[in-house]
């Protein structure tokens, strides 16, 4: 029999054992303190996984992650390269992300911080109010998560452009795409609010930076969901500082959970979330990685396979 | 020469003047503390006029709102029968009012005000994540404003239905529409954001009471963006103190501004902000007024007159 264990160096995989047993097959999961043989495991669900991972389960062929991200497999120093790693595509995940996302960019438009503190001292004073589209979006990453975000804004009338790798022209919309490193400062500089849907990677390391914030439009704003190493954090400090950005939604941090002692917390100009803009359901990720794993024993081409040459 | 009057019984009518002044055509307007002869104004852009602000200017023809409503106008004593009452409609100003509708309702669905307090707690929690498909919500009101937050909302994937008068189908939607007090408790029992929208008449004035409130779904959540006097303030501190309203967003009042010694500001469960959620812009109010004054002329017929037998 065909088995799999769901495992994470931190996370209580207990809600994935339960829709795995929710699911009719062949299949058999353990959690990783239940009793069982390393060497008959040939699938895995991971969520940052230990260095030695992998040496310890030394028959695993195919693994997905409980997130779309899987740049917390793809750092561990034991992954063999014929692995299969998985990512998940997820619909709700993706209407769950976009909506976080638009809740930050209303909050800029209309201000509400500032209802909050009129409300607080009992003022009754009109704001002025922008229109969506006065107000310009743009997205770093038009992958799964970042043209549901840039779809839906533009959809409310934000003037919304996005940024990507590869040149692929987006249908329907009146979403400009900008491609590539020659295009990025064309794409900052009629940027607003910039929000950040990139993968990890090596390219995509501390982009969040002093220089990118200076070419971005007067009162920008960023909202950061996209990984830790992307921010350079004195970068940010600085920006906010000098006005150069005017505040930051952070869900990512470079340490997570974020220390207590670190100073983004008390920014006044910070709203810091706890990594949760959005979240694979485990339902979605369990029959993600069954449906991947009985592609790869039937010999088919996976459908979710993330290319180790790309890294996303 | 055709006269005109832009007067407010307290808002500074100014910009409109200028936006009037930009515009190329035979009409004069003043403002109302310019030197003019009442008897040659015949047509008039206003905001909560005097009671008798009709008896002093007796061949008035056209008045418009600077707003979408026009209760402050029909509620003037000296409005005679025979004047046309004529409302916006600035697609702008839906989207604007769409946006600042939606903030409410991901505030919720999300519960960013928790966020916020972990923040000042510097505490890293996840939260449990609810995808826009598992939160209803209901829009009372399904006019010019109330079908744009209604479809926006089903775009981000929310389970909307919209509450209305006369029965007309919706095209193109997953939007239910419930039609007339027959089926406000249907409408009410499968809501849990519900959206006020409504424009103020002797059917609707009142309709936010506890009888209401406790129609709701669970964790039941309502945005007020419609007109104080749909409000029963003394049932909505019912409704929060038994749990039958886990919060509300206010934007109208019966008396505003709101008084500093009203119990509202201080609330915890609520967000109050100064009847802000929209506006005319004062160039598509202008051009509204004078789009339908010159058709009056004309003979032509207005487009957005208000009968005065529905009263909206
Ligand atoms: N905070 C959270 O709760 C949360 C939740 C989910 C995801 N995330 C983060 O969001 C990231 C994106 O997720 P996704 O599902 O949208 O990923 P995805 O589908 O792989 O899309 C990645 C996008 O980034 C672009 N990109 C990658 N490298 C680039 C480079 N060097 N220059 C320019 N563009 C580049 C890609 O361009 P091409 O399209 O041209 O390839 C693609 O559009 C995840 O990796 C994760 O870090 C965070
Ligand atoms: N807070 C703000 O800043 C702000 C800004 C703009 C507007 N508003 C408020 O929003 C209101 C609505 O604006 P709008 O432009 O959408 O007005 P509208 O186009 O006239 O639409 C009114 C809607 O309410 C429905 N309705 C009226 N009386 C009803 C009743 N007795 N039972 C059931 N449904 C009823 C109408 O039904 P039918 O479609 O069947 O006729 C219509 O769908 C305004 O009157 C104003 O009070 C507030």
């Amino acid at each position: 029999m065909e088995c799999g264990i769901l495992h994470s160096s931190y996370l209580d995989m207990t809600p994935y054992a339960e829709c795995f047993a929710a699911q009719q097959n062949e299949l058999k999961v353990f959690l990783s303190h239940e009793v069982h043989d390393p060497l008959s495991i040939t699938f895995a669900l991971l969520w940052f996984p230990e260095d030695d991972f992998f040496e310890r389960y030394p028959n695993i062929k195919v693994v997905a992650s409980v997130a779309a991200g899987v740049d917390s497999i793809l750092a561990c120093p034991s992954l063999p390269e014929h692995v299969k790693v998985c990512r998940n595509r997820d619909d709700q995940q993706a209407a769950i992300m976009s909506t976080f996302a638009i809740w930050h960019v209303l909050n800029h438009q209309r201000n509400f911080p500032l209802y909050r503190e009129q409300q607080a001292n009992k003022v009754w004073q009109r704001q002025p109010m922008r229109a969506p589209s006065e107000v310009s979006v743009g997205v770093l990453g038009m992958g799964f998560m970042g043209e549901r975000i840039a779809k839906d804004l533009d959809h409310l009338g934000f003037s919304v452009a996005g940024w990507r790798k590869t040149n692929k022209p987006l249908k329907d919309s009146n979403i400009s795409v900008f491609c590539g490193s020659e295009e990025l400062s064309a794409f900052l500089s009629r940027t607003e609010v910039l929000i950040c849907v990139l993968p990890l990677t090596d390219e995509t390391h501390g982009i969040l930076n002093l220089q990118t914030f200076q070419q971005l439009k007067p009162n920008a704003y960023l909202v950061h969901l996209g990984r830790g190493g992307h921010l350079v954090e004195s970068d940010l400090m600085h920006a906010l500082q000098t006005g150069v950005l005017k505040g930051a939604s952070l869900d990512v941090f470079a340490q997570e959970p974020l220390p207590s002692t670190s100073p983004l917390w008390e920014h006044p100009d910070l709203i810091i979330t706890p990594h949760d803009a959005s979240d694979v359901r485990p339902s979605a990720a369990v029959k993600n990685l069954i449906d991947e794993y009985l592609r790869y024993l039937d010999g088919q081409c996976l459908q979710n396979e993330v290319p180790r040459s790309t890294g996303y």
